[in-house]
């Protein structure tokens, strides 16, 4: 039996549902859906994605059945509009768009008006009794089509219209006539002929499988090869095709066309919010071409009447879907919808993209309101998506030079010098340095450079438009709409109304939140964490089974995390504090002893301040687990290398510049990483091991004597590659801390163990856990090493090989589960056959990553570690990892 | 039942045998064996390894029933000798001495003459009838036991002997009479008393206790373990304790004491070797203060009369004993006897330590004489100690500046710079330098400089001194004895007779093989391969399963290797090529490109060349498998780095210092065994591995098109982290092969593959075993990447992990089967499980490393490939292998 490609939907019947996105598309899904709901939609049909996939597998070939099955699906639309597709009395119009199974905004192409030709356009005349639509939407399609499906450079035909506006002595397109419109659809013709060498289609057939080709064409663009890219789409998803029948809100002033979200993506608030724009096409909402009307009160006075009070009869139908919507899907939808001649139809709706703010107030509200329960809600909110919320907001007191005012389009308070195009951004950032992309309006040919900058203003479009939507997708900062500045790309500035001129390079700041534009750098201040934030957390911590822990090496850091919600560090460095001013002095006569007593000597000298870090960190900490880290990178770290600074150096040390050079260059390592370093020093050095446990140990006994602390420190060896290096330190590290224990004559608890970072060490971790108390995998290392792959050398080539898709993440960012993974699910399973208690937790910087955490939660890992400000993502993660979802919902 | 803890032998009759080695110790269980076949063994027993065991078990306490044992034990040796232990009128002296499991030459302690005591010596006395060797016997037992049990400085007893000495205006210890050796005895033992503050015990049951616990003791002496630690023997086998009745070779001249090989140790001849001393103990041969005296004249006039000639009757019947020990142990014997009052006793007999040249010639003409079969002359010789052979010797047309020739005691041919003390030698060798040891004589304290010198040179001591027994051991060059030169430690220098005087760090040449003592260096030749060493290698063909193949970079190495029986090359490095003075400036202009073209075009003018090389190694390689790894090294390996280096390139080049110094700084790299290498270059610039693979396929397809060859190139992608990254290069090398075999027209295959080394790759092996048509483990890589360490850096810290047994063995020499060898293990069987015929081999230098090879077995493996020198060692390993030895079977 053939498979099946093609579903019908149309007058309150479809053979798709919602569920079936995988093969529908999410457009396709959902249009059968709202038909099968009763909604008013269009009618049309889905050819399915497995078409897509059929196609790139066979040479761009479609399957053999799926022209009959198109034929038919097209005779049912004909059947319910009463129209024929090609027809010259009664013409059937449709639309061809893409829909993949993840919404990608702007990524793929759509026609409109397709079926249109020099008889038809006659037949469209006499339906619509106006013949300068009819020939705008002519135009329109001729642009479109030539465009997306043959090539054509826009600009051309673009260029065309100016000319015919400039000989009609007009502005606006609103200016030309049905004959000027007529002209034009016969220049654009004759042009893309000259241009091309081959004609514009007049069959409605070959315009129909010429689109359908271009949609999936499109699949394999760059664009959406990027976007997909950026979200970890697999390219074999695949997109659908949908075909459906026009309808119009252009063809007078009782149509309109608007976009909606049932509630506010930007806040989660929970109002009806939209924007609409009379006699225009969707196209027009969304490109941003034209500033839209907001469709009630609610969205702000825009001082342009609303949809509410101009179409009030339309409005309350709307509000009544809105209802429907929410109640049928349980989650705040994205809509797009149509009037023609005051008869409302709706093309599209999906879960709407949302801030991290409003996925946060939507999800707590839609619980309280008896929509979802806890877990939905929780699962509701991406963990990576919280980032947006955890960092910094303007500070409030700070003083701000407010030049200019747009539309609060996507939230986040980010400075940075002012660039004027996409190419700028991503050169910009690879410098390092910040930028703010400003553009008239954006297009997706801007999207690496959306994605390079801290955040992007454009002058025209709304909060709908593709700047919008796109900064909102990406969690990017962004003030659109902004007509008090006028972008001058010839001359590389902007100016505001007010009279100022910035130019490239002058640095901005950008409150997404309020659409202030500010000249120079604002200050911003802490997060808030509480709210729904706090209300979500405390769900999410009811449903985590993974603990969560951070990486901290100071009081400060500690009390962040804390107040993030860490449960403990599950990496302290050590190495920072060594760099402190007063004490490298110290550091630095150690490293340059020659002998024991030497060192030993300059130890003493860094034992109280050590135990100072050590006390504080506790402190904050106080009754939660701390595991601290032996001093880890290669002593010449601590020493200069430029002949200045050795110079310098020597003068204040009171030693022969030679000598020191020699020591440095004793020092010099080939391969740093794979040197000296880690428990190496503290088996060829033990008196520096010594002095850290020992600080480490009298800082816990103080604090358990003196102020009755409940401290359980673990003492964590790193770099260990054999269970002799381990056996060894072990010994040396219990001698000090009984000798200290003994001293000051308390009870307490300590723990060894190490951290598993080498390959050796996962592979002989059954040998190593006979030793080791705890197991925390560092996975910066363990990647470096089992990839063979420098962090600080891969700049040269792994971006290249996350473009080219020889990987598919970069695996410092996101854990390499397949061979990274094997290793860490490898040292777990080897150390409890070994040890059954051992703790095992993760501190390279994976254990901020969502799908790291979800991994770290498979294995079974006790915790996970990571910086302060990741900690929300990661209690977050591990809740979704609990709940048995393994993917980003949001995609 | 309590365990057995003491096994008596004496009157033909024991409680051991030879096989029971491990719990005798090899002298215990060899002199129950020779007790059991009917050889004159003076009576005793054997304290067996379990009591060392659990002496150190149980913090250095015996068994509870030992003593009792020893007890019954020591009336059976009573009753046969007609003594009594500590008896005044006819008391019993016994021996204590070690004896391990595996020969430990000079790594323990032994005791003589125990028992004698102020009262039995008069008993002695009476008995010998004479009284100066009882007191001779005395002091020494005085002098002996004070050192080794009770840690009396020997050197103060020595003193009081020289002073007595000078105080009777003599030189030599013969010439003191009964009355100064009694009168020594008591001065030995009122210093020792005032020394140590205890007294030298006259009980003789607190001797045997104390001599007994010092055996034990010395099993962890600093000596013992240094040994135990170059020979791979673990602490845990401990060792076992002989007392044995005493017999005396020092009673008058119609006694003797002697040691020999049942054939040349150096040789391999099959004649009786050893040498003797009359009137003197055992312990006058092994130290080298006498000069010994040959057994027969087949050792060579030295002037001095022969065994054979002095005491013919005893010769007659060690002849005879040297018969029935060979027929019995189908081995080479190195024994111990000695005669009292013209009776002879046998002390010891071991199998003999033989050079590499004994040790082939001993087994094929043992196989020859019907006493053994080949796999057992196969299993005679060990990989390892092959290494003596397959290195060059002097050159027979060089000019020799000979100065001195002493006894070729250990054969080679090496020169270095002159040094005097042990830990000299070991500073030096640290630093790269080839030194010679140079001392009057070499004592257990020695070793470490031994192993650090390339040979020895002693002024003292026979065939059998310790500085040559132990040099034998080791596979160095040693010549001995040499009584031409006169060494002064404390001007740092040697006179020869010629008055020619050698400095600290003035060169010499020794030729183990000749006895001679040259100045300056002398050029060597290649070894010879021919002869016994071929028969031998032939057996060794027979038995052996695994490929040997070389690693070779050169057509001159892949000739030699051939020579060598590689049958193929596993890894031919194309870097190499790349350094070839006519060729770097093409390479560099390559680097130097900044785009694709400029490198296409310095490519072209490497085509050549590298084709050239190509075609070399393919004729020398005629017909055998041919493995060329595509270039591995950064870039930044081919450029310079040093300012005036760079200042002049630029100048050769055309090119700005600046533009120069800018690539030069960008592409240095943090870690560049992390870095832009192997596969990486590959992807990032695929025309320099197309220029590689088209120079392959073209030099392959000439010789198959023009001289008719079979050639299957196997092209080998380096540092494959994933499976895609050989998916793409295979992808471009397969479209060049094709366009070659295309141009030439020839029928020719071809396979592409990877290097494992990396631990991802192994743990990914399946997917990549889908792509890659063999694999060859780099360990030499993979061992970096495994164990975090780099090779380049590890010296500062790597040989004190061996030093204090973190490490058993440095793993880039030998393969570290418990972590290392997993993932080669692992590699092989997902390799396996994806690609049932996958061609698997190794190619880093643990190829070349008989335990390494007999792991690679044992795994299955196809191949392993090293160095064109160590061919043969993996050919006899893999022999070893085969035959189910994994053992050293010299140990």
């Amino acid at each position: 039996m053939a498979a099946k490609y093609v579903y019908f939907f149309g007058n309150g019947q479809a053979e798709g549902r919602a569920e079936m996105k995988n093969l529908l598309g999410g457009k396709g899904a959902n249009l059968a859906e709202m038909t099968s709901i009763g909604l008013p939609v269009p009618p049309g049909f889905t050819i399915t994605t497995e078409v897509c996939t059929e196609f790139y597998k066979n040479d761009r070939q479609y399957p053999a059945s799926l022209k009959a099955e198109v034929e038919a699906n097209l005779r049912k639309v004909e059947e319910l509009m009463g129209r024929k597709f090609g027809d010259a009395e009664n013409p059937l119009l449709v639309s061809v768009r893409s829909g993949a199974r993840a919404s990608m905004p702007g990524m793929m192409d759509t026609i409109l008006n397709l079926g249109l030709n020099d008889i038809t356009v006659q037949g469209i005349i006499r339906q619509a009794n106006d013949s300068r639509f009819a020939y705008d939407a002519y135009r329109r399609f001729v642009q479109m089509y030539s465009d997306v499906v043959m090539g054509m450079d826009k600009h051309a035909l673009e260029h065309l219209l100016e000319q015919k506006k400039e000989a009609r002595g007009v502005h606006l397109d609103t200016e030309l006539t049905a004959d000027d419109w007529k002209e034009l659809v016969g220049d654009f013709k004759a042009k893309i002929k000259e241009t091309l060498g081959q004609s514009f289609p007049e069959d409605p057939q070959e315009q129909l499988w010429g689109a359908v080709g271009a949609v999936f064409g499109s699949w394999m663009n760059q664009r959406a090869i990027t976007y997909r890219k950026l979200n970890s789409i697999p390219a074999d998803w695949g997109t659908a095709v949908n075909v459906q029948s026009m309808v119009f809100g252009n063809m007078g002033n009782d149509c309109a066309t608007g976009v909606a979200f049932t509630r506010d993506p930007s806040t989660g608030d929970n109002y009806f919010y939209g924007e609409y724009l009379v006699n225009a096409q969707g196209e027009d909402v969304v490109a941003g071409i034209r500033t839209p009307q907001p469709i009630n009160k609610a969205n702000g006075d825009s001082g342009l009447p609303s949809m509410e009070e101009v179409m009030p009869e339309c409005y309350t139908q709307l509000v009544k879907i809105r209802s429907i919507l929410e109640n049928h899907y349980k989650d705040m939808q994205d809509i797009e919808f149509t009037i023609e001649k005051d008869k409302l139809f709706m093309l599209q709706t999906r879960n709407g993209k949302r801030t991290a703010r409003a996925a946060v107030k939507v999800a707590v509200d839609m619980m309280k309101e008896g929509l979802i329960d806890e877990k939905t809600a929780v699962l509701r909110v991406a963990p990576s998506q919280l980032d947006q919320l955890l960092h910094p907001s303007l500070d409030p007191k700070a003083p701000r030079n407010v030049i200019a005012k747009g539309l609060p389009a996507s939230p986040g308070a980010v400075s940075g010098e002012v660039v004027f195009t996409a190419d700028e951004a991503e050169a910009a950032a690879k410098l390092g340095l910040k930028v703010i992309l400003v553009r008239v309006e954006t297009s997706p040919e801007d999207i690496h450079g959306m994605h390079a900058a801290q955040g992007i203003l454009t002058a025209r479009g709304g909060m709908t438009s593709h700047a919008a939507v796109v900064a909102r997708g990406m969690g990017k900062c962004c003030v659109a709409g902004c007509g008090d500045i006028k972008v001058d790309y010839a001359n590389e500035c902007f100016a505001t109304n007010g009279g100022t001129v910035l130019k490239k390079g002058d640095i901005i700041t950008l409150d997404g939140s309020t659409g202030e534009v500010m000249v120079g750098e604002v200050p911003t201040v802490a997060p808030q964490l509480t709210g729904d934030f706090g209300i979500l957390m405390g769900w999410v911590d009811k449903f985590r089974t993974l603990k969560v822990r951070t990486n901290a090496d100071t009081p400060h850091d500690s009390k962040v995390a804390r107040e993030f919600g860490a449960e403990g560090i599950g990496l302290c460095r050590t190495e920072h504090m060594f760099f402190d001013a007063d004490r490298i002095a110290a550091v630095r006569e150690m490293i340059l002893s020659s002998d024991v007593e030497g060192r030993k000597k300059a130890l003493t000298k860094i034992l109280p301040m050590q135990k100072g870090d050590f006390l504080g960190i506790f402190r904050e900490m106080k009754d939660l687990p701390v595991t601290i880290r032996l001093l880890d990178p290669p002593l010449h770290e601590f020493l200069p290398h430029e002949d200045k600074d050795i110079e310098e150096l020597a003068k204040t040390m009171g030693v022969s510049v030679q000598a020191l050079k020699s020591k440095v260059e004793f020092l010099h390592e080939f391969n740093p990483m794979l040197g000296h370093r880690g428990c190496r020093l503290g088996i060829t050095f033990p008196e520096i091991y010594d002095m850290q446990v020992q600080a480490i140990m009298e800082a816990a006994c103080e604090l358990v004597k003196n102020e009755g602390f409940t401290i359980v420190p673990e003492i964590m060896i790193p770099l260990i590659a054999t269970v002799k290096e381990l056996k060894v330190l072990k010994n040396n590290a219990v001698a000090v801390c009984e000798e200290v224990i003994g001293r000051y004559g308390v009870k307490i608890e300590y723990l060894i163990g190490t951290m598993i970072e080498l390959p050796r060490a996962a592979l002989t971790a059954d040998e190593i856990a006979a030793e080791a108390e705890f197991f925390s995998f560092g996975t910066n290392d363990l990647t470096q090493t089992t990839f063979g792959l420098s962090r600080d050398d891969s700049g040269k080539f792994l971006p290249f090989y996350v473009d080219s898709g020889i990987l598919e993440e970069d695996p410092f960012v996101s854990l390499d589960q397949n061979g990274v993974g094997q290793l860490v699910k490898m040292g777990c399973e080897k150390g409890r056959a070994t040890r059954a208690k051992i703790k095992l937790g993760i501190c390279g910087e994976h254990g901020g990553d969502p799908s790291s955490v979800i991994f770290c939660h498979k294995i079974g890992l006790d915790y996970v570690s990571c910086s302060p400000f990741r900690v929300p993502i990661a209690r977050l993660a591990a809740a979704h990892a609990a709940l048995g979802e393994a993917v980003d919902l949001t995609k």
